[in-house]
């Protein structure tokens, strides 16, 4: 049996359970769906889009192929009818969304899908999927681009990543952010991204001594290698790269690039070893440090001006783990015709079809959004592009190298307050007149219907 | 160009460096890593193994094929020769692991590889990456099934997961643990889990009233139907229900199985629902909670003897938020006959190819473990089994039914302090006398080759 990743079953039994509850109700009229978070997680001052690129190919790609059909048929769960309709099921329908790098908050929608119900209903899993982890990741890598001085970031997370979709999407993400390249070679190869790698612990010990571990590897480097010092004793490791570099330049015409410091006080280190490096003349080589990096790690680290000249990060940003999560969701804003909304405690929603509108300052910089309908006339950039229509991409996706350019241009029109790695006053969001109202309406539909649905079922009317 | 999770690029490009060093220093002798924890999470008294079955996969069907030597090629950072050889490569090593669902602890070796040291080296990426994020979860799982007092537990977790192969890894460990069944489809049809769904907020929004919406799903399903009440009014609709469930019952010989509660104060809201069906003759109709729980919700709500007959459980386990990551690493412990070991601050390991014995009480609980050599004669259960031999699997992976078994066997062998939420007494792990003298004997080789390589190098030695 083929089962992969890009199967239709990748999402929610109740997707396929709601559908077929449709299918035999025939209720397939055009709905509203928006993509939004409801809360920025605690120490985070804004969001970095992400993920778009990705969720328009799953919408491009979506069929059931035989083998789904085969599962969902031997499963027992549904009906004949249903299952021989999915045969055909397509995405018809309409993405407008925010460019990938748009910054945003909370409560915008960054997506939103205009298609026939059961279309709409049915990607809700796998869009939350692509759009809130590489959402997440990219929000954090931006935050740790903003701190690091225009130093070199490289994403080493593929190991603790949650499993390979993770360790791809999130050197995806990190380098959209701003990062400069990624341990992960298939990220690499897939997305176009520059890879990084040096050696691990276990390339020292596999040696008989350091040393000759050193010279091993810039041989088959010449003028690329960066060489992991802290296996057993990181000063003194030092001084025997500054003996061997001059070994090398001069019998064999080797340059080493960088040394990389992974465990102790990093900052401290750093100085022993650039001051070790410098006295025995190897002013050029770099310092790269990592292990167990984050942004406030990097932070503290150029704030202290240590004489690090890039870090890796990995763990940390790939799992985003001060905020694994986000408080995202997914919901049906408008169906027929008629807009709609949850009341459930806590987790309200906008009713109608949205668009946000973002006013700046003269020189660019954001100075407040606007959450308004989409058929509203509001003044400000609109922020939700069409990208889809009837199920046909709207655009070429652009190469990820410009989606990083624009990301970077929309760090630089963050307002300063927000760049900070601690919490800073909400950034302001004003809800149109219009918005409002509609809010008002929507409510007294739904209470007068609950009334005459309680009417006839003998309940008294609230 | 053909590119998927499968490709054996799928790696830190460090490896690939690493190997071209030992492939022109034609360095390829046995050698052994040994996969472990370095310390438990705060909030983990004990970890719970799982993802060798994915390993095996990986390590049985590992390979360049032409997409990724192509790659390689046009990447321009590796030599020709190095390059084709990658094409042969094979890994033809032997695996020694703890059975998925053993419950270990820190500097506890769950896995060990012995095999010629590129294919020993290459693997680490992806094997940390599959057995760090199953094990996360699997042991966050099994916290929950230990205070659900048998109650079910459902996986509700792909959307938040991170990414497609986080969803179904984290479905896996999940039930592996204990839980009941997933909502992800894709993971029922890939590890025969059983899946289980619902309905969504929109449902009921996309209908003209919340009875209509309950009518016509319970017609689609009519044995089976799963109500979500929390959209408007939640007491309001537990009414509705009581009326409709009766007109279905004695109209259409429909039964409603079900509600959903999935915002608000489940405990306090659980009562007030079990009251209105109970009084309305709906005894039979279980009640199901969701939204934002974990193993702490859990406990809280069963302790508090809550009328819940199984809960929904997503986000926090299958991010494992408040430990997304493990300590863990995958670290060169002998070469060429050689046991070596790492001495960076905080990341020091134990040399030398080990075995975990583990005692246990008459009763068969478990009482203490020994770290030993892997060829000592200790007393005790020896913890890692020969699983692969020279490439060639040893044993047909048993069922997922029969690992979760196994797990259900282990979590009631856990001595009860470990059981509880909160921080128990670490487990006790006795350190072999042999393996401490090795130890002492190692960093004496180790120290004196630093010497001589410093002499040879005009440095004063240590």
């Amino acid at each position: 049996m083929k089962l992969h990743c890009e199967s239709a079953l990748l999402t929610d039994l109740y997707e396929l359970t709601m559908l077929q509850a449709y299918f035999s109700r025939h209720m397939n009229e055009t709905a509203v769906f928006e993509f939004f978070v409801r809360r920025l997680p605690e120490r985070r001052n804004f969001l970095m889009a992400a993920g778009l690129e990705q969720v328009l190919s799953y919408l491009t790609a979506l069929r059931f192929d035989h083998e789904d059909i085969a599962w969902l048929r031997a499963s027992g769960k549904f009906s004949a009818a249903y299952i021989d309709s999915l045969a055909e099921f397509r995405f018809t329908g309409d993405v407008d969304a925010m460019p990938e790098g748009t910054i945003f908050f909370a409560d915008e929608p960054i997506l939103r899908i205009t298609a026939p119900l059961r279309e709409a209903q049915f990607v809700e899993t796998r869009i939350i999927n692509l759009l809130q982890f590489q959402t997440i990741v990219a929000s954090k890598a931006a935050r740790a681009v903003n701190v690091a001085n225009g130093k070199r970031l490289v994403d080493f997370g593929l190991r603790r990543a949650h499993g390979a979709e993770a360790g791809l999407l999130s050197a995806r993400a990190s380098y959209l952010a701003g990062f400069d390249a990624t341990a992960t070679t298939l990220a690499g190869a897939m997305f176009d991204i520059p890879v990084s790698g040096t050696m691990a612990h276990s390339f020292i010990q596999a040696h008989e001594s350091e040393t000759d571990a050193f010279a091993g590897f810039a041989r088959a480097f010449p003028d690329n290698a960066t060489l992991l010092i802290d296996t057993y004793d990181t000063e003194a490791a030092a001084e025997q790269v500054v003996r061997l570099a001059q070994w090398l330049r001069e019998e064999e015409g080797i340059r080493i690039k960088a040394v990389r410091l992974d465990s102790g006080e990093l900052g401290t280190l750093a100085y022993r070893v650039r001051e070790i490096l410098d006295a025995g003349g190897c002013e050029a080589i770099g310092i790269v440090a990592s292990g167990n990096l984050d942004e406030y790690a990097v932070q503290e680290l150029t704030e202290g001006d240590a004489p690090i000249d890039g870090f890796g990060i990995g763990t940390r940003m790939n799992t985003s783990a001060d905020a694994p999560f986000l408080d995202c969701a997914y919901k049906l804003v408008e169906y027929a015709g008629q807009p709609c909304r949850k009341r459930s405690l806590g987790k309200m929603t906008w009713p109608g079809s949205k668009q946000v509108y973002r006013h700046t300052t003269a020189q660019g910089i954001l100075e407040g959004d606007v959450l308004a309908l989409a058929d509203e006339d509001v003044a400000g950039e609109a922020l939700l592009k069409p990208v889809m229509r009837g199920g046909v991409l709207q655009y070429s996706p652009p190469p990820l190298s410009a989606v990083r350019a624009y990301a970077q241009e929309q760090l630089s029109r963050l307002p300063l307050a927000l760049h900070s790695l601690e919490p800073a006053s909400p950034y302001p969001l004003q809800v149109s007149r219009a918005l409002q109202e509609l809010t008002h309406q929507v409510d007294e539909i739904q209470r007068s219907r609950a009334d005459s649905d309680k009417q006839r079922w003998g309940l008294e009317a609230g």
